[in-house]
């Protein structure tokens, strides 16, 4: 399972002491080849942390050979410290793998504006190298959990090739990618611009779509990487989807591990006139606090459905708009429709879809509702 | 006080029966000249009740001789019988009061989607006719709340001729106007045109920049009234400056009685390129759920003001970036800054000051923060 299903991968994850609980928060991801291609998806917000403005170059050589990844804090805004302490993480663990520091992704993942105790954090990089371990994926996926309930991760495999991941990510999941750090792994034989060319076409519909509170995180990192140790080259169309349905899988996770969330929301949107409309309107439902609050006392309120997507620029006649809530289509153009009595509210997963009667396009975003527990869990801590 | 403040207008709150409980719920304002003068702003909500679609058309003839007001119902979503509804309104009280129906605007507040009672609407409008007074301004104000726990007017008296108001509104306060309903009032002498800039000057600086949670009503009306009984034409600076103040002093009013709220939220944005941008900064900020949570928990969690000012397209350095709360600039330069635990957090005001470091621009937007009161308020019932 995890970032270990495909051949070619070794991980591990351990306890260096970063988290003061004590729990799990260093990961080491290493592809052992003979291929070392890989691509990366990063957060689109401009304030970016110190391991994203790092990884960023290292994937502009197309080649990672190995990923440290830490929880316990997200070395974002931390200054011309934050980059030398991702630096020097990424020449520590070079240094012990024997590797060039240019080769080796850092992600990091917890509270914003605080520097990273590296007294813990570069010997936590020795430790985890010690139990590298072609069965780790597991505990490399529990070591990246900040306020994750469990552990994330997903496995597609197909004629002899294999494509797996873990993810973390529970709060300010948000497009531009949700506050997450992935690591996807194949032993599909593939150079980088495949790797690139399919981590797109996958984030763009998967976790870029994925809007928990709309809040963008400083250290979204998504990396894909291949070793080629199956020996395979799959066709373009049948890995892209492996990548997608790994991606899908994932993103449905992270939003069902939501903080405080206790449904999530599938907003379908169709009949638009362009993709980009879809995309516009989802968001705008997916976003909109007083139908997240309805939605969480179980009240199919259609009329915030309505409300949010008149306030966007996609085309649409409001008489002809068409709103169903978990199939009951309880607004009919522009209008009262069926009996929202009729609008079974009892299950996790509610699903939204608003027809704009505009088009043929469609774009699904997912979302969840507002909760108290949403409110307590941000508001007392810092996070 | 109120709308009856400035000479040539009476006005009148009663129960009509509309609202369930028997609370207040049909105001009436009217213009006893000998001028006739009006302007008005409305939601830019593209889903616009019947009412708003209405009074759009009569503020067009730049006259208005009565507004009717009723809180209980937003008649939003209701198709054209929700129109009809409307028009059946404004001709009544054309009736009763012997003016032409055209000259009558009509506001609505309440839930979407639910068509108006009118058996109890229409004698309340004969009823309201009915004890229409000069001192009625309280009364009318009154009758226009939905969930606010206090009725808001303001006054501003100069030499001569004075302009008040009242508003309505404590939810779904946001942009293209919080979700309000206002009704200015001046017995100055001037003409239409003039009205329009000045309301239109006024309200992009205050009722514009009030963002309590995001959310775009539907029904958002402001609507300034003259009668030119002070037979006093005061200059236009002096005029927009005292239109502005009325404005700003009921915007404080509607942000300070928010849903659920427990920190009124000034956002500064200082040292901007432009207007626009500072406007931008200032939204995304006010707009950021975990932050909002932060504020509520008296933690002023700077990382997630700069991660919010990383999501807009303003121009600025991520390492120039300043942040300071009430005060205490705890982000400078992009990184931490002064102590934060020298913020004081403990009153209900909280000044966010960011400094783009990147011009001369500024602007102010006022917003909540995010409770579970204003979960509990948006779940437990339709509104």
């Amino acid at each position: 399972m995890s970032v270990t299903a495909a051949k070619g991968f070794t991980a591990a994850g351990i306890a260096a002491g970063i988290k003061e609980n004590g729990n799990p928060d260093l990961a080491l991801v290493v592809n052992t080849g003979p291929r070392l291609a890989a691509a990366g998806v990063f957060t689109s917000n401009r304030v970016k942390a110190a391991p994203v403005l790092w990884s960023e170059q290292v994937l502009k050589g197309g080649l990672v050979s190995a990923v440290v990844l830490n929880s316990g804090g997200a070395n974002a805004c931390t200054g011309p410290q934050g980059f030398q302490d991702t630096h020097a993480t990424a020449e520590k663990a070079a240094e012990v793998l024997s590797l060039n520091a240019g080769e080796v992704a850092v992600a990091s993942t917890g509270l914003i504006g605080v520097t990273l105790p590296m007294d813990k954090l570069l010997p936590g990089v020795e430790k985890a190298a010690a139990e590298l371990s072609a069965h780790g994926g597991e505990k490399a996926a529990i070591a990246i959990k900040t306020t994750d309930s469990v552990h994330k991760t997903a496995v597609v495999t197909r004629d002899g090739w294999t494509v797996g991941g873990m993810a973390k990510g529970a709060g300010m999941l948000a497009p531009g990618l949700a506050t997450m750090l992935v690591v996807l792994t194949t032993d599909a034989d593939l150079d980088a611009d495949i790797l690139d060319k399919a981590l797109r076409d996958a984030t763009r519909v998967t976790f870029d779509r994925v809007d928990s509170d709309g809040c963008m995180s400083t250290n979204d990192t998504v990396l894909l990487l291949a070793s080629g140790a199956a020996e395979v080259t799959p066709e373009y169309a049948e890995f892209a989807e492996a990548v997608r349905e790994v991606c899908d899988d994932l993103g449905r996770q992270l939003i069902g591990d939501a903080e405080g969330a206790s449904k999530d929301i599938k907003v379908e949107v169709v009949n638009a006139a362009s993709e980009a409309d879809a995309v516009e309107v989802g968001r705008s439902i997916a976003r909109n606090n007083l139908l997240k609050c309805a939605l969480h006392g179980e009240d199919p309120n259609w009329g915030r459905v309505l409300s949010a997507i008149g306030t966007t620029s996609a085309a649409f006649d409001p008489n002809r708009l068409n709103v169903a809530i978990n199939g009951v289509w309880v607004c009919k153009n522009g209008s009262v429709g069926e009996d929202r009595d009729l609008v079974d509210m009892r299950y996790r997963e509610v699903v939204i879809t608003a027809d704009l009667a505009a088009g043929d396009q469609t774009a699904t975003i997912w979302t969840n509702d507002l909760t108290a527990d949403y409110v307590h869990e941000n508001s007392a801590y810092s996070s």
